[in-house]
């Protein structure tokens, strides 16, 4: 695959994105006219700055509002078509993108488009360059890319082809399919982009929300599919407009834009029949599959400015097994499960990092490596566990561990007696990790720990909070071992609108466990009267299951498989814990209930 | 004009949102259903807080999902509405908003639907409480307000009227002509909400991007016109789902939802033909018309870290004529062009108030109170102008001042030998003022300056910045003596998106002011060459002009009226000035040059 992706994806100078883009290690690059047009190098320069970076430069776009004119508009435009060429053989350039008329049209014929196009063609051939025509999904007379082929095959010209736009093309709603009846060497070029699942016009769409392949809601494998089911052979190349992206790094934009393809390529390679392995690198090694993960072997907490993790863990009836043999970190546990209190790490509560239990440490290593994951190393000695670690987007650190009773005897082993184990009431391991996303990192997330970790899902939701609305995407491994929420918070954060961090755990009987622990004398989070009388109006449950959701502040949701149960902890400092049960193979998180468990919250802290 | 607001519309818990909603000046507010679940607080303590405030509880909303389903399901929706009709009598309110279903209904017959609500009106009459049933514009069967009214009117019931909302008819493009053929007293409530000029799917726009009346880009006053028609004379209510408000300060946020009704009825007053001054304010005063300002007499500016204000104003042939008598802020001037340098105000340069004339200095003032404007007095003694001082929601303060001479006598005279009378060309006052909006707040300032000055316009446009996407409103005032562009910077301002400040001085001779700029020594920004290469190619320019822009960087744009120049100083510290000629009447700002001023100051700045 000859990877390649327009200036206009990335932030910065011109130069900036030249060089972000050779390091992340794409083949080329499309030149956006605006970039050009803004800049105080030549297209000499330019070139020869591209030639020294190993970079191609694949296209020139876009050129507008062409074909469908009349025959004085005309004059100008081939005038004007002229000059560009002119431009691209100094920039060393063959092809150009002509976007469908989308203001100058006066006539809908394709005759006239045909004709019109052809006469381009010829003065493309006296230039020696290829006109890629692309159908905008919002071209005024030509929107479908079905309709700008039929018009390439009626121009019938050597340098007339089309360019096939994943956005264009699925925005509108069409099938992928239909790439079949276009011969491979008549598609001059292939653009790919992603998108969130809006149904917004396409215009403002396309301009602000286009996602890399991976983070959004589209099938982009199929897409690409049918690209080469034609034979076509040349790049496949990332065009995003998004508002996020432009603000960035482009260093690092163009890491995450080049992880999009491979982890693409990867998913192409699989539902062509290919076999696992077959993606390689930039160096051309192969790429191992995504870890298959039996769960998370820990979670890692700072301590808290106010103590607030061990105080919870505790009231919990988690035991404080004790320090690390090296490090300033206990192991808190209850039930096999397991949480690393970092009592180094200063500020606010916050969850540091993920053990992720993978069956081999080097591939899933390998994996993340060649996906750009940003190395960094656990502080290990002597005979300890070896981990591998990498920092997400979000700032969380995952660390792959092959076996997890290894790092265990770093700890002291538990002490007998063990609360835990005559209790009547389990806790069966952890049921979800909130993750909070800067809101310029949340995509590029979701394709991080769905490309690294092989997570699937991220269905996103809005939920309503006392200062805004959350953003809540979520993300599973295959077979649920690890569950993701990664939360968005309204606006910047800050101390008007952080939200508390929390993971949940998973209860066998939800009930039975907050008995228990009101019977201890755990507070939980009090829930309004008025939620009750609602639940009574929404649900069929019994006064006498009301009466005791009631008594002990559980929460109640439905699905269409089955029942779903919570209880929170009280807020200390910035965390809470959340118990779940869920019934019948209920699939959500709860999310009705999320705006009545934050205004709760609200109040506690305002009180 | 009974005024209401839904307790949606306003961030905070449910105490704060009545408070706010009371400050403001409102008579009434609806409870939507979440507020009050979240909440401690029972039904009958939030009815005597809102008697305290005295505030009425015009609505309890929102019961979705009710009618056009399986005999089953309806049974248990008039189980749920039963109860919900006894929490209405706890609260003390009698109107319930009914939506039309978005998600059971299994039968798309109007005849379902008219038995149902005919069995709903039945119980509600029994509990004395009134239904009002509105189309939601993604309403599953029932998505039109016209249909909402034939089902209504075929219910025949007393207890069943209609509720329209302006999102749910503008937002399907509907006309609300048709609203007269409703009777008023079957109109049972009106809800208000402005949107932008969006496409998008009617859930999402509804959700995210609705605003006060005002804002947007609907006519709402000829919306509540037609509801008036009909005889219906209940609250007109704002219904404002918005993710900006929600993180607000509540108490703002319902002074801007306030100032949005009175402004919205005025312009209903003046469309009905009622006289001017007709509209009252909370206390029953006749609120004045917005004034008719002649222009500014003057801009005030920080000095900027490194003195870039009298900088660059000398470079342009401003003359400094001194300080004030008393304060330390000095005047400079050319051709009559007045900016004040306040030597005071301390950080980077920035456009401190806009000194606007205007012919009654009381009538404005008393407007910009009614408006719940923030007061800030002008320090002034003895005989000094007598001004009045308003704070906008970007910051900018206004000054109010009926004439303009009189504030000169405070400054010392100018020197003789003013080299602006000597100057070949000449400042023909400021075209525009560049005003930076904190996301948050551009809406509530584009109707801030609809209403306090009575501007309009305000067309939304982004232009890509180096750094992400500028989002550009403009606002005139009749006649164009004041001009504002509204310009929000992409993300929250910081060190890497924060844009420079800047304004634009209007030249009778673009080219001859350039030269004698540069003749002077006088350094503009430097445009690159490949945008003259564009130039040539876009439009039909000799090569001569072509030559003369280029030397002397001049940009170049064309609307269907007339032409445009422009250039830039450098940019000193944070302040760079504009200067643009218009000819034959155009009417834009030369936006299509934006991104290449953009991308020649940032090369500049990090160069």
């Amino acid at each position: 695959m000859k990877t390649s992706i327009a200036t206009v994806c990335i932030g910065g100078t011109l130069e900036a994105k030249l060089a972000a883009t050779a390091a992340a290690g794409f083949d080329g690059i499309e030149v956006f006219e605006n970039d050009l047009i803004g800049s105080d190098l030549s297209p000499e320069d330019i070139r020869s700055m591209c030639g020294d970076l190993g970079l191609s430069i694949d296209l020139y776009q876009p050129f507008r509002d062409f074909e469908g004119v009349t025959e004085e508009q005309l004059v100008k435009n081939l005038r004007r078509a002229e000059r560009k060429f002119e431009l691209m053989h100094r920039l060393g350039t063959d092809t150009i993108l002509v976007c469908s008329n989308v203001a100058t049209a006066t006539d809908s014929s394709d005759s006239l488009a045909v004709d019109q196009l052809g006469r381009l063609g010829e003065l493309a051939a006296k230039h020696e360059v290829k006109v890629a025509y692309e159908a905008l999904a919002w071209g005024k007379h030509v929107s479908r890319f079905l309709h700008s082929w039929r018009i390439v095959e009626a121009v019938n010209h050597a340098n007339v082809g089309v360019c096939l736009d994943s956005f264009h093309i699925l925005s509108r709603g069409d099938d992928p399919a239909g790439i079949a009846a276009i011969p491979g060497d008549k598609i001059f070029f292939c653009q790919l982009a992603d998108a969130p699942a809006l149904s917004m016009d396409v215009l403002s769409w396309s301009r602000h929300y286009r996602l890399f392949p991976g983070e959004g809601a589209w099938d982009l494998p199929a897409f690409v599919s049918r690209v080469l089911d034609t034979g076509y052979a040349g790049p496949l190349s990332l065009e995003v407009f998004n508002d996020v992206f432009r603000q960035t790094d482009p260093f690092v934009t163009a890491k995450e834009a080049y992880r999009s393809l491979v982890s693409l390529d990867e998913s192409v390679q699989a539902s062509r029949g290919q076999a696992l392995g077959s993606t390689v690198d930039a160096a051309g090694s192969a790429i191992p599959s995504a870890p298959a993960s039996s769960g998370l072997s820990f979670i890692e907490l700072s301590e808290g400015l106010s103590h607030e993790t061990p105080q919870l863990l505790n009231a919990l009836g988690f035991q404080d097994v004790g320090l690390h043999r090296r490090k300033n970190v206990s192991l808190w546990t209850r039930d096999g499960v397991n949480v690393v209190v970092n009592h180094d790490l200063v500020g606010p509560a916050a969850i540091a990092s993920l053990g992720v239990d993978v069956p081999d440490v080097a591939a899933a290593s390998q994996r993340a490596a060649a996906l750009h994951a940003e190395v960094t190393p656990r502080d290990e000695a002597g005979d300890e566990d070896s981990m591998a670690g990498f920092v997400t987007p979000d700032g969380t650190k995952l660390f792959f561990s092959a076996d997890k009773r290894r790092w265990r005897s770093e700890f002291p082993p538990a002490p007998e007696g063990d609360a835990s184990q005559t209790a009547p009431t389990r806790f069966d391991g952890f049921d979800h990790i909130a993750l909070m996303q800067p809101w310029q990192r949340a995509d590029e997330a979701v394709l991080f720990y769905r490309s690294v970790l092989g997570l699937s899902g991220a269905g996103s939701l809005d939920v309503p909070g006392v200062r805004g609305l959350v953003q809540s995407r979520t993300l599973e491994s295959p077979g649920s071992a690890i569950r993701l929420a990664l939360n968005v918070p309204p606006g910047e954060p800050n101390v008007e609108t952080i939200l508390p961090v929390h993971f949940a755990l998973a209860c066998t009987n939800l009930v039975a466990t907050v008995r228990e622990l009101k019977a201890a004398g755990v507070q939980l989070l009090p829930i309004p009267r008025n939620y009750y009388d609602d639940l009574q109006a929404r649900f069929d449950l019994t006064d006498e299951e009301i009466e005791t959701y009631q008594s002990l502040d559980i929460l109640f949701d439905r699905d269409a498989s089955g029942s779903f149960l919570q209880a929170y902890t009280t807020t200390g400092g910035n965390l809470f814990i959340e118990l779940v049960e869920r019934q019948d193979g209920y699939t959500g998180y709860g999310a009705a209930n999320a705006p009545v468990r934050m205004a709760s919250q609200q109040r506690r802290t305002t009180a």
